[in-house]
């Protein structure tokens, strides 16, 4: 007599879990979900172009022991819209994997998914599918996020042509800032409002919050269509995104360091190189246009500098000398193919003196 | 003075590392790929509904230690177009996540890459996006397909009506024969085809081929659109996915082990129950138009079953007695929510004699 066997490496309380996850992030109805989680695929009706990018967390990576599980949840979320964001994309829906040690406790699990499923809510997208798989080593949350913008639309690195303004939104180095806090932080907390708790300060708060769980400037994206030439999410810093913009635009820029928009509590170092910030660095031709985009979303933007024939990025006031340019990335000599990614090997700035 | 530094984790080498991955993998260009990897985001077109689905590899619990890296490429890849064929969708672009370890010797990312850019180009699909992170822990390699299927023609789960016939293509428990024929071979072999060249028996050989580089069911997924009522590709086991499709569509069945397509070389009981087949399970009203749809993509087809009212699944044959019934899941007691994921716990077969 043959038994039917569950699929090897499965446990009955996988297979329940499973099923409490799809429940958890399905999301409200929409006209644009055909066919959500549950069957071998979804099916979506976009109306537009379709805007997809994928981003994985890994457990001492990309995040550290003591993150609470439900900011996991909804940092892992947040920075897939957050490239969608970038493009000017409206989100649609997301998918979402797994990879959890055998034993992982189930108030994790809950935890995990209250994040991803409240970041869902906040910008209105479910989640449509999911894979669960053991592993026998760190915890693993892989996004991959949909959106739509309409046809031609969508932002890109490619656009920025010498004489464009270049903007960013919000503060810079505020994640940094709550990384080196929350590092500081002795003992752990459940969840993002524990831990915030813990932070007297409204800057630090402000700072901490940007590290657990950052605002993707989706309304500002959307208000860019059509105004911006050239856009990037600052995930990995400034200087190195403004590169990757610049790179893929064939152009040189010329920034005011003085001007970048610091956090009150931020280490001037991470203003230009930390990263997680996830605002939206663009340029654009009109700047009474980038005006009424910002003013149109409630988002502020700052102007820091100017797109150049290039090559080049030049950092101007980078050391406390007014005027003195310090900071060159030499991009002529950058490989064709890896593009920006190459930069750092070609960043000369003088030594100290 | 300020240096810019690196993105935290990262390496000089791991860029350079996406940089090939993202040239090896990108594909030809594509009117419906607006723009490929390299931006924060691709920007599809797709012309249709938008089907997507998610799956991830874990190293030691999804492929086993001694697995090629290119077998491990192609199957992360084709396990996600098994899901699409079954959905009668046509193959759009793919994004990939790939958690490495320190170290992780670079001629594997390149076989790993190959077989991805191998099964992605057989297909017609590029890689349009990606990330890439280190790990502590095994290698992890996630994939998410997208395709398109004419709006409202997608194949689900939940049509299947009383009366309607039961179909499955191809032939059953080729993986699972492969895995052990695999499981028993001593020495680690480069790739799928010095692999291949190890099994003299052309039986054998297709086994593993089953098991290493499994073939997407897509032609024969896209004929059955209007003629399948309900479809899922065997990943699972046939008993247990058929019930998945049985529980969705709310009917039972009753299927003839007898008539079941077994590998030459496989264990009975893999045929009922032996996963990754990755074959088509479908049901249809019209047995003229399912046989017109096999012969019009070249893709075997085999009767097995038909549709009942239910709920349960009657297994005739399935020991060697013939007509005697001794196996039937019971539905009925299923919770309503998990669906067919917790069916396991509701096998009743009565003890052997």
């Amino acid at each position: 007599v043959l038994t039917v066997v569950p699929p090897e490496g499965t446990t009955s309380s996988e297979f329940t879990r499973a099923a409490r996850l799809r429940e958890a992030l399905k999301g409200a109805p929409s006209p644009s979900i055909v066919l959500g989680n549950g069957d071998d695929a979804a099916v979506l009706r976009p109306g537009g172009d379709v805007v997809v990018t994928t981003d994985v967390l890994v457990e001492g990576v990309d995040f550290a022991a003591w993150a609470p599980w439900d900011a996991v949840g909804h940092k892992a979320v947040a920075v897939n819209l957050s490239d969608l964001a970038a493009m000017g994309a409206e989100p649609l829906a997301y998918l979402m994997s797994l990879c959890l040690p055998r034993g992982f406790p189930e108030p994790h699990v809950e935890a995990l998914s209250a994040g991803m499923a409240s970041c869902g809510a906040l910008h209105g997208l479910p989640c449509v599918g999911g894979d669960l798989s053991r592993t026998s080593g760190p915890v693993v949350v892989g996004v991959t996020a949909l959106g739509t913008v309409p046809p031609g639309l969508a932002l890109t690195r490619s656009g920025a042509r010498p004489g464009d303004g270049i903007w960013v939104s919000g503060v810079l180095g505020a994640a940094s800032t709550g990384l080196g806090l929350l590092s500081q932080q002795a003992g752990l907390s459940r969840n993002i409002l524990e831990t915030l708790e813990k932070f007297a300060s409204g800057a630090h708060r402000e700072a901490v919050r940007a590290q657990l769980a950052p605002t993707p400037r989706l309304a500002l994206g959307r208000a860019l269509r059509g105004v911006a030439s050239g856009c990037v999410d600052v995930s990995d810093g400034l200087a190195q995104d403004l590169c990757h913009l610049l790179v893929a635009s064939g152009v040189g820029a010329r920034v005011e360091v003085a001007r970048l928009p610091a956090h009150p509590s931020a280490d001037p170092a991470h203003v230009l190189s930390g990263g997680e910030d996830f605002e939206l660095l663009f340029t654009a031709s009109d700047a009474a246009a980038v005006e009424r985009a910002s003013r149109a979303c409630g988002v502020p933007v700052t102007r820091v500098g100017q797109v150049t024939a290039g090559p080049g990025l030049d950092l101007v006031g980078l050391v406390s000398l007014p005027g003195e340019d310090v900071g060159r990335l030499d991009m002529g000599e950058m490989p064709r193919v890896s593009g920006a990614q190459g930069l750092r090997g070609y960043v000369h700035f003088p030594a100290a003196p």
